[in-house]
């Protein structure tokens, strides 16, 4: 394929990239980036980059599972309502403190949950099968070695492997973690990602525009997806579309990835394609897809570089085709599709083209009870800058390049919104 | 039914309330909350408290949807590769700017993605379809009226209404509002979060823990599962089991809802129950499920407080019953399980009791084409204390009261933790 830049300004592409190509180009280019160390109060979502390996046993002592008194559970067989059996109250446990007294036989120990169990009890009777009466407590059920007693290291044993690296952090991980008491970890630096917006059109919404100007809106649609997917935002920066300006934007050093929106296709003015054949690599640039064919990627140093078209329809389909998988396996997430997928049934036919990837719109009309698969309605195709598809939309189905489209009443998968 | 908080203490639940009752009692009480106005660069999964209507027209202005050239589109009739029809180029449309002249029979405008169309133009003949020799334009093939040329309006009419009231705002309706040129809206607040944790046996990860203390791991998980329910958090305090130290805490005013963890059941030194009593409102306490039993809810004063159970993965399951719902509505989200739902086929039965709910942690082993449902094993109903239960988990499926359990082979669905 011959898409240099400087053949194809003002001339069309020459030829357009399958979009599994795009994908295998950043499949084969990118992968997690290096660690660090974070406070387990932030690390919700995080990917940890080393197993984890328990310093202790959970519980690190044999305590109470419930409110009642530590006995020996022998002593308790034949005990009943009507005819109870005694013992003598000799002392209290209660979490936080050692035992006042251990248990000997004919006497027991009152004892809350998570108090240590005192030397000589095995077992925990409910206090709800007791009365008590001065010092005495009348135990009204047999209870069986070790009830309501919870091991040392029942939950986690010492040594053990509690996470493998490579594992997202969920609110019980990081209870766990904080549970073994680590309270920092080594997880999977969140790539940085620069947003470059270029165009002379483009106006700040709040700012006064001029007739023929229009308010930037792919700065907010980028700053809204990135940490979805993983990555933060390290700046955003406007630029006219010239080349001195986009070239010294793009050359600037500290991004892991860089996404610049405008100026990215074969018009007069796109100079972005040029300049990053320039500063670096274009590898990809216009795909066979729709919309966002004009779409590319490559890299300047060590970073990414992914040019996104200036409608915001096209802007958010590159992103999401392209950029945001790369974002992921930057971060160490799986680098499939993040969104919640459902089957549907196509309500209309959706027509594409062999040699295209498309990506339709579309709503969701579903059933309350869940038992008929959904309904999908095609929206949009086309219409690059149509941002309304979208909003009118819950998701999108994508139509591969060896359809031709789907028929009504076809099962698909359709990706959707959060 | 006679729960008095005087009277259970070290006595044992005297009768437990339906899970339903309690769903029943949080709906009745709780609204979405008041709002206030943000900036749309931090909205993303905010809430409108008011419908949008579109203060303009989008596109503000006919605009070119192709770099070509803007002509009559009658003029290209007739014109081929081999027969091309010339045009002479008088001017040029850029983006952000005027055009410099207006399109007259046999002349054709320079015209970029996004530009204005010249006065006298109605449609964009692609550079693709064009030659261009000096000041001359070689059409080589003919355009439709009006193609490619997005029209006035054609996106969103001034006046419209975009969004209505209650709407979750993702990432392209931040864009659409920015394209409106909208920088601030009308969201509802996020919920303040109040976090007690009682228990003198707590310390916290990473300082040294004495041989019967436990690391405090319940602030953790809140902390991560709150902002999926919309809260934010106001502040996490430690108190001891004392009725005065934890009397304090409950009457600090400014939280919408305060979360308890500890101290919450029936034990001697469980003061939380009666002490919600006092400042307030104890409207349920004692629950018909497990884990979570000892769960409560109330109110002091305009603050909800939820009673959480100190062992984690009751306090997980009670959060995600209870007190992540109030959350959720008070932050005018829907109030359901806000979990992706998958159905799967249990591979070993799950065994419950009628008149109880269950909340059992299950796997779930995929099969990769998706083809087959997946198959779910469970992996615990009790067992509160064993947090590598819900660590060791994908999901939990919910066992209705009326049911003694699944049968192996049931199809279920299982709420999936993030």
């Amino acid at each position: 394929m011959n898409n240099s830049p400087e053949k194809i300004r003002m001339r069309g592409f020459a030829k357009r990239y399958p979009v599994d190509r795009a994908i295998a180009w950043i499949d084969s280019q990118t992968r997690a980036i290096q660690a660090e160390t974070i406070r387990i109060d932030v690390a919700t979502g995080r990917v940890l980059a080393e197993p984890i390996i328990s310093p202790m046993n959970v519980p690190a002592f044999d305590r109470s599972a419930m409110d009642g008194y530590a006995l020996i559970a022998r002593e308790t067989i034949g005990a009943s309502e009507s005819v109870p059996i005694s013992f003598r109250l000799t002392g209290r446990s209660f979490p936080g403190s050692d035992p006042t007294s251990t248990v000997f036989p004919g006497t027991c120990v009152q004892i809350m949950t998570g108090a240590p169990i005192p030397g000589g009890a095995d077992a925990v009777i409910p206090v709800e099968y007791t009365a008590i009466d001065a010092e005495t407590v009348h135990v009204q059920q047999a209870i069986a070695q070790f009830k309501h007693l919870s091991k040392t290291g029942e939950d986690i044993r010492k040594e053990q492997e509690v996470f493998r690296a490579g594992h997202i952090l969920r609110a019980q991980d990081l209870a766990m973690l904080a549970a073994l008491g680590i309270p920092e970890i080594s997880v999977i630096q969140q790539p940085r990602v620069r947003i470059i917006l270029s165009g002379n059109e483009l106006v700040k919404p709040g700012e006064p525009r001029g007739q023929h100007q229009i308010f930037e809106a792919n700065s907010y649609l980028l700053k809204s997806l990135i940490p979805r997917d993983g990555g933060v935002i390290e700046s955003v920066q406007f630029v006219n579309d010239e080349r001195t300006a986009i070239k010294n934007a793009l050359e600037k050093p500290g991004a892991d990835l860089i996404l610049i929106s405008g100026g990215t296709s074969v018009g007069q003015e796109d100079f972005v394609p040029a300049v990053v054949n320039e500063l670096g690599e274009l590898a990809i640039h216009g795909i066979a897809m729709r919309p966002s064919s004009p779409s590319g990627m490559g890299k300047i140093g060590d970073s990414f570089v992914f040019l996104l078209p200036g409608n915001p329809v096209s802007c958010l389909c590159g992103y999401d085709f392209f950029a945001g998988r790369a974002l992921r396996i930057l971060a160490g997430y799986p680098a499939g599709w993040p969104h919640r997928q459902i089957q549907g049934r196509l309500k209309k036919k959706i027509s594409s083209a062999v040699g295209r990837t498309d990506y339709c719109r579309v709503s969701v009309c579903q059933d309350e009870t869940g038992a008929e698969p959904a309904g999908v309605i095609p929206l949009a195709i086309s219409g690059a800058s149509i941002l309304s598809t979208t909003v009118q939309a819950d998701g999108f189905v994508i139509i591969p390049e060896n359809l031709e489209g789907y028929p009504a009443g076809e099962n698909v998968i359709v990706n959707l919104y959060e």
